[in-house]
């Protein structure tokens, strides 16, 4: 089924506490389409750059087979950057510079075909924006909203107007803390799924993810790595999974959701993996099974 | 099989963000050997009191059938006291005051019964400790090891003597960390392991557990409590669910190990859900093995 994603497109600056790398192609938006890419064809791509983004990284999108009819090119404008700078224990990062650039006048207008899409992937952005789109879609079947800290912090009362309008939100456990303003995940789960999201995750980074769903928790185990080379865009990468994963089965049974979160968590490892997008960029389907295979393994207790 | 749990026995003061309860039964051993009873025939219990300790607090042991021929009453002495205070989050603690009292000179000296245990549980105490009783036992089937902080901080070197001797450690993870010097736990727990013990889990609390065995890794979820009235003990019981599930079971595969986490996490699950051991004292075995079976849906997706 149509699959679209709107979200930052992105030149990172990153510096983990082994290795630094400059001009690497990053966003939200980015991580979402190449993940989807690998359970959808032709995933809509919703976002701005500058003239500054060049060839090769339109080439890596190109090349994945994702529609670059809703990428706007604007025409002296510079590409969103941001320098981020990982701690130690890779789990927490502080941002050394945001230049929003182009992104501060970003508020797209949807190609006609972009509004027929059925599952939508709602990547990291101003909660006015995400609205703004998703307005513009007719007749969603699954809408996934991602946010961050600085939303909850800045622009809460936008944020929950956004979130009654979504199926699903995909936050990470300090977040879904500072939403519910609940220190007990299950407890922040209740308080909100609420506020409209009938369908929650919430990512824990080495401790896995929770899918919370009526009357049901689900627990998706981390996959054990003992190297992560860099952790930028893995919750993104796990939206695209997620999303994309559904839209390809087409059901929204709690069978296929618990499902989704085991290929969005795999999406997340092959993605931490490598620098940047490098390690979503060669994947073949069959290593993305084995993964999901490696992920239900982790958990699973053979019956007698 | 015959069960062995040695530990502190305490009287403790407890401060949770919601209630204060004073003169509350505690300790490792009680804990370990109160958890163990629901598996096991009459654990052995090796540990020592005050004369303060008390009828009322005996009894609690005695009806859950735990063999206190291994309790030392010391006369004149005082029961180990632990004044403690959780934070509002629940998964961080002050310790107010310790008074060692008994502990400070408690070295056991087994009954011959408890000589001929197959399963020993070796709860939180000074490493030193651990060997002495660990060296009593004439063919243990499986040893099992707890330790915390302080003894990796101030007694690191006899911590791992102790370490090379047992089978299976339990430690929480910022303990892994600490004792490995790695912050990432997969890491962490190839670096424990090489130290002695093949068996290795790490508790992580409201994320649920590893399990370390050769080549294979077990995740398993928490129990999603919206409600955590006080967390301690609950190490203890994990421990002593764990190892007493497989001495009841009396084999060591990877199923049983990963069955019996998922016990140790169900026994724990209880232990938190009220005050010092209240929430252990009244359980039947219907309801532990439904708590064992929430914990296997949470994680469960079914085959196609």
């Amino acid at each position: 089924m149509s699959f679209l994603a709107i979200g930052s497109i992105a030149i990172d600056h990153l510096e983990t506490p082994f290795e630094k790398r400059e001009n690497v192609l990053g966003g939200a938006a980015t991580f979402i389409s190449i993940a989807a890419s690998y359970f959808v064809d032709k995933p809509m791509l919703v976002g701005a750059v500058g003239e500054d983004f060049g060839e090769e990284n339109l080439n890596v999108l190109k090349e994945k087979n994702i529609d670059l009819s809703g990428l706007q090119i604007v025409k002296g404008g510079k590409t969103f950057r941001w320098h981020g700078r990982y701690h130690y224990d890779m789990n927490n990062r502080d941002t050394i510079e945001t230049q929003l650039n182009v992104l501060s006048e970003f508020n797209p207008v949807l190609p006609n075909k972009f509004k027929e899409a059925r599952y939508v992937c709602l990547g990291n952005l101003d909660p006015v924006i995400q609205r703004n789109v998703l307005r513009q879609v007719k007749s969603p079947k699954l809408t996934v909203c991602d946010t961050m800290n600085y939303w909850i912090e800045n622009k809460l009362d936008d944020l929950k107007e956004t979130l009654k309008l979504v199926d699903a939100l995909i936050i990470n456990d300090s977040e879904a803390r500072l939403l519910s303003q609940s220190p007990n995940l299950v407890k922040a789960a209740r308080l909100i799924r609420a506020m409209g999201p009938k369908i929650l995750v919430i990512k824990k980074g080495e401790h896995g993810a929770l899918l919370f769903t009526d009357g049901s928790v689900f627990a998706a185990p981390a996959y054990p790595l003992e190297t992560i080379v860099d952790p930028t865009g893995a919750g993104d990468a796990f939206a695209g999974g997620f999303t994309a994963y559904l839209a390809k089965v087409g059901d929204l049974s709690e069978r296929s959701l618990r499902k989704a979160v085991l290929y969005g968590s795999a999406m997340a490892s092959f993605c931490v993996e490598k620098f940047g997008t490098e390690g979503l960029l060669n994947l073949s389907l069959l290593e993305i099974d084995d993964r999901y295979r490696s992920f239900l393994e982790l958990s699973r207790i053979d019956e007698e």
